[in-house]
């Protein structure tokens, strides 16, 4: 017996589930013990059912683990979910029923009202929509959400500045990575000498959407959304893994590049002072050379958790501009959720 | 006697310089006679002198040309250049003085008050400067210059827009292309994987600024700039040809997107009208396509003279956003040369 | 009435399929009448039926144009077939039984006994077989193929060489083009910063024997196949067009690398004496540049219809070694069907 | 006192500089204390000297540590080499005459008769040479070199191979990573999906040489080269680091492709046996999967210091052929040096 909280992987053969057991593996909390993915999958071995993409390899104790279906019969209470948004929504809603905590990197429940769409360092306190979540749908599970990979780096530049200066509107061109579009994605052909000014699905909806229920505030039994305004440009780049974004911001109070690099440099929120185990020293490192963030040299900040802000300067049309990386399958992917159910065992969700 | 227009090209081994002799290859104008460049090219055959990248070969018949210094003794009287900024100025200058007419893409003399920073679709009444030029500073010559390789593609979507709609302020992020680095250009291990969000030079401050003065008023002796303001972003990407530019634009009056997809598709200026034979049928292209345009699949629209706008779609922030795409080593430097000669050509100014 | 032979494309939607379209478009001899494909696509038109990606838009007069199934209805006695080689050996056989003449590029066929593996410049009298193929098989039509992509550039390079000096084994490592894969062909976040040493199907079996087939004797009814050995090594690049080759030759007769430059520099042969419309004014283009060919800079070599050959000189091991280029899609795939089909045509197969 | 041995690195703010100074942070037993690179970097702080282009940061013992110049006045015994060929030949022997061991990775004297070009798990004893080279130039201390990037890992596959089968002959070509090139290498625009058939210096003529030297028997004093002979065909790829090789080979006695891949497999030497700080645990490491050893998913194997065979498989022309990955800046550089060094340690060289 580890003493660790037993947890499941549900889409645990994709990319993100091949994350979510990557980033598992050797967690000093939680020991990962069931493994889910769709019908196709369901009986083979772990090594046989998923096509294995990650640097390390599968885990010793993983690899001839029997894959079962995605059905609320598993052997753990907590499970982290990878499963695509064609068929999360529902399965998702059946674990949570059941009386699974279901720590969700899929889309389809992170804009429900009493849903948190979470990222521990910005707003930890909508954790108590739980409770309003149970009492409404009558669950004694729950489902909690982390935020769409091009999301969570903005987010985490923005809400430090938020609260010290306010942001009024700002305008975003992100230039992503192909392991966002998830395996196989696009086309080499398609990729070389070349950039694709769109991403599937509804990519800058999110990016427009989701930074205002997370920066909102929790007011009663619901979240109200911060009024800022939003504007995104979406692009696919010929990047393996981290997001770029160049962002354009007016403030509610005048700051000087200085003072947003300051308050960026200190940031410093809940995961960090409980030193949840995924959670970076500096959820925000600002570096002050001027051609960085790259994502191949960056990415890996905070073993992935950190975001990297740089070019921090007066914008000639809005108040301040800089550039954010972050780390798309790890700070905007598993290592979210980790550090969400990281999040939630301080606070005694894990039961 | 081919009854052209003898015209030299100085830098001539350089990247730009290559695309002039290129580009100038059967012109029906103009014929290439002279070519001149640094002191360690002068003297030998331009073969030997200049480490060709064109797709093309060398013309044959200035393979053997011997390459002549940099120096206003050229037999001819119509001079491209394509010089480095470093040495730009002095000889520019020395060329004017001596009487030849000066069409360069060096950025030294741009935003000289009495020089026509030009783009024949949006401002060919500013070549009426080249008349201040001459009186000002006592020159038979003259110089007159294109803008930035990316400001031409930005220039070119705002243009008509201004017209139609009044533009007040704008928000740009470009992604450019390798070839605009000039040769060698970035390390091919910086760019693996890779995306630099800085541009050597001074490139933010050129797309801010340029667009002002070719887009502003002649008023007498001087081009009143234009007042609206823009924030550039500017970042290098692993393409070899083509600037894409994500543009968020506020509007004096109001337009739909197809208001502004309907002006830019139908906006033609004098080079259309002169037929100038390297005038693109339209300046703007516009597609509907949702992930167009693509620098590897748009940037030869008009053989490389036309910008692609695409994306047309209404911006939370601002009024209106696209995307513009235009062929940097075209449209954004030697074909721009080009196109000025020809329009100077029309107007006299050519003698 | 244009006066040209009416042709077809069977597959017409795919990456080979669009690439006959694309190279017929202002064919001298030919006119493209027919579209066939799949029943997904027949009965829609062609613009709707096909994801266009070539760099030339769809020829004007066949966007409308309704694609018709892939059966032996089509109003034109030649067709040229892209079919995919699941499908391909069924369709091509009831077209030849129905008269047409099929030139085909897929490799259902390619080893038949009776079916001509044909390069034009290698061995037009192979073409004799199809009277052995219509008396055998009872067809008023016929088949007709070209090799595979990596086999044409490395059998254009050896068939010369093997005429002055005879080759008796050689060694081959390929580095092939996405394109070479169809699409959408490997995956991008496959091929960022990476080699796969591995092509599918068989290509590594296609290219150690088709030579032996293409460059064998003519001997009554069948192929006397040539009795040298090959090895092939086969990878996939991170290259859009163009397969290169590495190549080590061990010869019956001795030669100089300075010899086997010469042979390949004067190669001739029949379609350049029938002046061919897409025959090359040099069939094998021979660099001198220690670091040429590369497939960037010399696919287009001969409008993409000749293979540039690099880097000649002495093999330590066997006699003489080189690097050949051939563009895998012109060459290697439609633009060698179009010549097989000229070449038919002089020889008056096509009626 | 860290009971360390203290080291020194030549030539450290270089690419292979770098990849010592990150090899050898926390190396149990080393301890790096002299930092020495060109005049134009003596004097300055590391931080300040070198532009860093590793993962991890430059250890922060080193940060402000004084770069000497390339003199043997350094407060240590052993010095690691990565000086540029065209400096390292007279640096190292100053060194080695003072009486310093040197421990390189340049060129300069690998091929002379008296100095060891080892691979610990080939040929160990050619560490014998020291004492020749002691005896005839008079030194105290000593030179011990690495073969090429490139030699490496094909030696470690054919090594094994030799002793149970005897190796006659070989053919190999190579697709080589940017980083063999050190930086910044080659141009982004010259690598944008192509392929340069060409390595600068005297690649192939290493690649066909240094294996008979390592693979020779220390006879007296000298190596007495093993006679059988390779066929080198060098390029250059769009990969970050790991030279991918493609090899065909001719055995003295027949040998199955299972009793290749089984001797591969089961080799292991004395840096295993002796248990060597950076020895990988295999060697060799064989991949049954079809489309491996891939340079991005392969490389790091045994943290860099295995090479991973492939595709092993029967050579119609020769015996058998393979494909052989290794990592060039580690097993092919500096994590080679080290590896020397800490035989030589086991071996009483170090003092």
């Amino acid at each position: 017996m580890s003493g660790k909280i037993p947890v499941g992987v549900l889409g645990a053969t994709g990319a993100v589930g091949q994350k979510f057991v990557t980033l598992l593996e050797d967690h000093p909390w939680f020991e990962l013990v069931e493994l889910a993915a769709s019908d196709r999958s369901a009986g083979k071995s772990y090594e046989e059912a998923t096509t294995w993409r990650q640097y390390k390899p599968i885990p010793e104790s993983l690899q001839h683990k029997t894959v079962k279906p995605c059905e609320p019969a598993l052997d753990c209470r907590v499970v982290f979910s990878g499963l695509d948004a064609s068929v999360a929504g529902e399965i998702e809603e059946n674990f949570a029923r059941a009386g699974y905590i279901v720590v969700s990197n899929s889309r389809n429940h992170r804009m429900d009202d009493d849903v948190p769409l979470l990222i521990p360092e910005v707003n930890p306190e909508h954790l108590e929509l739980i409770k309003i979540q149970r009492a409404r749908r009558g669950w004694s599970g729950a489902i909690v959400t982390n935020p769409n990979c091009s999301t969570i780096g903005l987010v985490m530049a923005l809400a430090p500045i938020d609260r010290a200066f306010g942001v009024k509107r700002l305008i975003v061109t992100t230039m992503q990575a192909l392991s966002g579009a998830g395996y196989p994605g696009p086309s080499a052909i398609d990729m070389l000498g070349n950039v694709i000014p769109h991403i599937g699905g509804t990519e800058e909806e999110k990016v427009e959407t989701e930074p205002r229920k997370i920066m909102g505030a929790l007011d009663g039994d619901h979240i109200r959304f911060s009024d800022f305004v939003i504007s995104a440009h979406t692009n696919r780049v010929f990047v393996e893994d981290g997001h770029m974004e160049c962002v354009s911001v007016e403030l509610e109070k005048k700051a000087t590049p200085d003072e947003v690099a300051g308050v960026l440099a200190e940031f410093k929120s809940v995961p960090q002072e409980l030193n949840l185990p995924s959670a970076p020293a500096r959820p925000v490192i600002v570096t002050a050379e001027r051609d960085r963030p790259q994502p191949r040299l960056d990415r890996d900040a905070g073993n992935g958790m950190s975001a990297v802000v740089g070019r921090i300067r007066e914008c000639p049309v809005f108040d301040i501009r800089f550039v954010v990386l972050s780390h798309n399958t790890i700070r905007g992917a598993a290592g979210a959720a980790i550090l969400n159910a990281e999040l939630m065992k301080t606070q005694g969700f894990l039961g």
